[in-house]
């Protein structure tokens, strides 16, 4: 009994954290996208490697700068110094490089890394599928997926955008628009949904998620989440491109095509769970944000 | 720089993870509400205690029995044993009564334990007072907040419930309505909204949710996220009753009171977030799970 319930509950989740192939339902091969390894970067800590995938389709010049970050070992021994529980995980100052502040600014990183034009938005345009997700959304006027991302878009502007997701991986920036520069930040909690538009979305972590919620958390009352005592920070040990590995490292994912037939029969199944264990009317509306893409590693 | 962009990212979040008084907005005293010993318990895990309120006006029996699993010392080492991120944290089977069953049925405790009622919703009475939240849903008619807790509400059939947020609290079921005895899980991840009247919520985090999220996961593709190696279920130490505490050792919390001016005015500065770091029209629309709702430990 106990079993059944479980399985009930649990519903379409299975690949939310990246079941293996073996386990996960049949999709037809053909239903399957190829992570490119340019696009795959490996974020490593004492609890795991967490995998995200990039979307230079939605804001190259934050990807060429992130891809050329971490060629220069940029992160490494970096820490996520900013955690705050519910909302996000923020990695990537240039601490430790002026004992006196709490907070340096590395002069010679701003210098190396100038800030980068906000990538906030892009054409909805023909390059790529937007694959409506069927239903309404309380923050934007259409939402659907693109490439596996959580996208939101607007017909009266013609512009479309990365939704503040769990996962999603974005820049951070200070108070002007055109700010970013090297850190960024992982939505760990509950959609923050405002901040939509606001800063450059570009990935979406596609593995490993419950590493980066392992993470040690600030204080949200205390400057702002980050984490005062430098000995609680969990330090990045290593970034990564997977095309920097030698092929055999390599890990080799799939996503589940969001514009595939698969894709709309998984979205239909989260609207009619398992009978037997749903007794009570479902409401016939998905969040976006809650809709897991499958996601298999292959190797 | 950096600091005022990470301010302002931080929006209203800041006392999601129990900020403390000296740090927090002020409020006005009588805009808080103690949390009673007898409805506040707490769940010690190796990573430090989470704090959760119960919420006997939506499910006194479940509340009930909680309450004499606690005392009968019931989940004292027993484990979290199906941990799914981004969606539930489970604990509570009997599990290692029966060496020769991966997932045994303590037959003595289901005799102990007999099966519960469900207290899935409960009538809109005026014996609680419902704060709407504002603007639509897109799961429930009318949402709001009744005691800190987010709340959905039907005018047709004059019910209320517990939403399905990060967060909350509830009991798990097998297939029949009617099967709840003494398993409970936590919601850990995006709000899975569609358990909203299928299970019996009763209950929400109020500190420590970071120690839940630091709970090893299993495989969701295999066997519902059941973790397999035993030596990985993080052990629950001790669920403790604050009452059931010497009265110095017990933690005092005060939730600012959802239906006072100051939670209004709360919502409110959400909707306009701070104009130097938010650029673009904000959706002038809240979602009911992404609401913090002050929380304060006073002692």
């Amino acid at each position: 009994m106990k079993r059944v319930s479980l399985r009930a509950l649990l519903g379409g989740l299975f690949l939310f954290a990246g079941g293996h192939a073996a386990d996960a339902p049949q999709f037809p091969p053909g239903a399957w996208r190829d992570i490119s390894p340019d696009n795959l970067l490996l974020v490593e800590t004492r609890y795991g490697t967490t995998a995200i995938e990039l979307a230079p389709e939605f804001a190259p010049n934050h990807v060429a700068r992130v891809r050329a970050l971490v060629r220069a070992r940029f992160y490494d021994g970096k820490s996520f110094y900013r955690v705050i529980d519910g909302f996000v995980a923020q990695g990537g100052i240039g601490e430790g490089t002026a004992a006196t502040k709490d907070y340096p600014k590395d002069a010679a990183a701003l210098k190396k890394w100038p800030p980068l034009k906000a990538e906030f938005d892009r054409p909805a345009g023909n390059d790529v599928v937007f694959t409506p997700l069927g239903n309404a959304d309380l923050f934007a006027p259409q939402v659907g997926h693109v490439n596996g991302l959580p996208v939101g878009r607007d017909p009266k502007t013609g512009r479309m955008w990365i939704l503040h997701c769990p996962g999603t991986f974005a820049f951070a920036r200070d108070n002007d628009e055109n700010t970013a520069t090297t850190e960024f930040y992982i939505v760990i909690g509950q959609s923050p949904r405002r901040l939509d538009r606001q800063l450059t979305a570009f990935g979406r972590v596609i593995d490993g998620m419950q590493f980066i919620q392992k993470l040690n958390r600030g204080d949200p009352a205390v400057e702002s989440g980050v984490i005062q005592d430098r000995s609680r920070r969990d330090r990045i040990i290593r970034i990564r491109l997977a095309s920097d590995l030698p092929a055999a490292q390599r890990p080799h994912y799939q996503v589940l095509r969001t514009d595939s037939p698969s894709f709309a029969a998984e979205k239909k199944k989260r609207l009619h769970p398992a009978p037997e264990f749903y007794h009570r009317p479902v409401p016939q509306v998905l969040d976006i944000c809650a809709v897991a893409v499958p996601v298999r590693r292959v190797n």
